[in-house]
């Protein structure tokens, strides 16, 4: 693909905004929903380990279910993909044995050659506390967030991540902890509608000055 | 901009990969850099608080004493521009009172007129512990990073997040807790060098199927 220009990349991000209100007529194609879906899947994450996995919530009953927990947000309701972007509580030796296994798989070499590879993400990974190691792999799914909303703002499909929600009741109504997942973060995915005063807010962001330094 | 196709758009996300060897020779032009400092902070953030700061490493001296707390990878010294993503550790009412000065003006409003707003970002923030919210404000910090590597990937320049570094010492050596900042993830940017062997590495991904459940 040719590259973006600078003006063209800025561009895409000053169009993707935290969308307020959706249209809720209009829905995604599935051709551009299976794309962000591999574009998810092929996110970046600490040594590879993907320690993450998504609830697409598609029945309308439960997402009224999850409304009241949501802050009463309507964009849970009203936009065309609701995700719930959860991460895995049981990152462990079997979890780090299985992803060994399956690069070994995918790139057609053994797991004995990938040993040297499998104790260094072991040592790293075992030298945290279970509750360290959630929280760590909490920041991998928020990699996982960032790519799905650059990547549906390039297929110009708008987004809004949303942390007001009550982890514990969504955990309850989707049936979470029984997979070994708690819900970090959500996403709603859809088409802005045109009453949506926040799409022509000025962004407020501090300059590039005041939060880099160079040394 | 006419949006991607979604050939075009998973492309881009196949092209990038953990680059771990970089071309020391070769640069990032200062029209592309300029770029992706913008493109980071229009980076999406809880609130729009962007609770972080960037610490650019161009002084070749603080490089090479910051490659052994860095498990020795190469790409530190190698890479164009090494940039040490920071989080700030004094997130609290003063520091929310002055983003909501700074939207105010930004959007010709009064900060009376931003004051519901206020009051929920303080009850959100506040009712978090010191440690949890930079906990929380970490996880916006990876929000940048992934900003950062597909930005950086759509202009087909390469990168390399590192979390395997020793913050503690990072943190001595760049003088951050003066500044009120931690080391949280760093990444390396620049042009992968034709000798390294992970860019033709088959991905290691779990299918679409696995990692996403419909409800």
């Amino acid at each position: 693909m040719t590259p973006l220009t600078p003006t063209e990349l800025l561009t895409v991000n000053n169009w993707r905004y935290a969308t307020k209100v959706f249209n809720p007529t209009r829905k995604v194609s599935p051709e551009n929903w299976q794309a962000l879906q591999q574009s998810i899947a092929l996110s970046p994450s600490s040594f590879g380990l993907q320690p993450w996995h998504f609830i697409v919530v598609s029945s309308p009953k439960l997402r009224e279910k999850l409304l009241p927990h949501s802050w009463g947000q309507k964009q849970v309701v009203d936009c065309s993909h609701y995700l719930v972007c959860c991460t895995r509580t049981d990152i462990d030796i079997p979890f780090i044995e299985k992803f060994i296994a399956s690069t070994a798989e995918q790139r057609g070499v053994t797991t004995d050659s990938l040993k040297g590879y499998q104790d260094v993400v072991v040592d790293f990974v075992m030298s945290m506390t279970e509750s360290e190691r959630i929280v760590w792999s909490e920041r991998q799914t928020y990699l996982a967030l960032q790519r799905l909303m650059d990547s549906a703002a390039l297929l110009e499909i708008d987004t809004c991540p949303i942390e007001g929600f009550v982890a514990s009741e969504y955990g309850e109504i989707l049936e979470l902890p029984a997979k070994k997942i708690k819900a970090s973060v959500c996403c709603a995915i859809g088409y802005r509608s045109e009453d949506d005063k926040y799409a022509t807010l000025a962004k407020s962001r501090y300059p590039v000055t005041e939060i880099f330094t160079e040394v």
